[in-house]
């Protein structure tokens, strides 16, 4: 009820300020980020599949079709459209899984892991940077 | 010549899966937006043009060509386009400067202001779901 009342709330001056300061610095981020993918011969979002990949949150450092699509929020024809174009450009392989030979693990190739790793060095600044500046806007939300 | 060093740093299993977490949290936070954004009848970019100007960082709810250019990290050509586009859909209006009359200074239209803060309502809850995550993972970097 009280979450209800609250959404309605309409915005004051500094929400605003506050607001748009937000989507200004991720607009700077992604664009630097673009910008550095793009340095490394990467599109932006094959930069995010290897990220996500290699950053798989259960430590594997493999991924499937399935668990990108939840994690990239992209749809299913897209992301394997994007696996076949980074195996076919060598950055990614596919291993059968030894417990269910349908289930296909996306893994980084050694070119895969060596762009990644450059890009990761490049942007690793700006994404402490955007952190400490959303963690200090968010203390006046 | 320390950063120098902290830049070039291999990055380790751990940093990876923290970035991905970051940025699947930004993919999830711009998703939502822009579907928040078409619910109101904006495209994406023309919401980030209404809450710039609503949201000036000066306070006066106002904004130039210029400004929204270094905001948004647009070129000048997008944005002229976009502002043209907004002031035809009624979303947006001129306003020459008192001090030079080559200024142009935008301000939203009543329906301008309408959408962006029923919008704002929206997305109110979101922006501050990924600042709290989001600060939660500068902890650890």
């Amino acid at each position: 009820m009280k979450r209800e009342v609250e959404r309605r709330q309409a915005a004051t001056p500094n929400e605003y300020r506050h607001a748009a300061e937000f989507r200004s610095q991720l607009r700077r981020f992604l664009r630097v980020s673009e910008e550095a993918a793009r340095r490394h011969g990467l599109t932006p979002r094959r930069h995010l599949l290897l990220l996500m990949i290699k950053g798989a949150s259960d430590g594997s450092e493999s991924s499937t079709v399935s668990e990108l699509c939840a994690r990239l929020y992209l749809a299913q024809s897209t992301v394997t459209e994007l696996v076949q174009r980074a195996e076919t450009a060598g950055l990614v392989r596919r291993e059968q899984s030894d417990q269910d030979g349908r289930v296909v693990h996306l893994r980084l190739t050694p070119e895969g892991e060596s762009r990644l790793a450059a890009l990761n060095a490049d942007l690793r600044g700006e994404r402490e940077a955007l952190s400490r500046a959303v963690a200090a806007l968010a203390q006046s939300f």
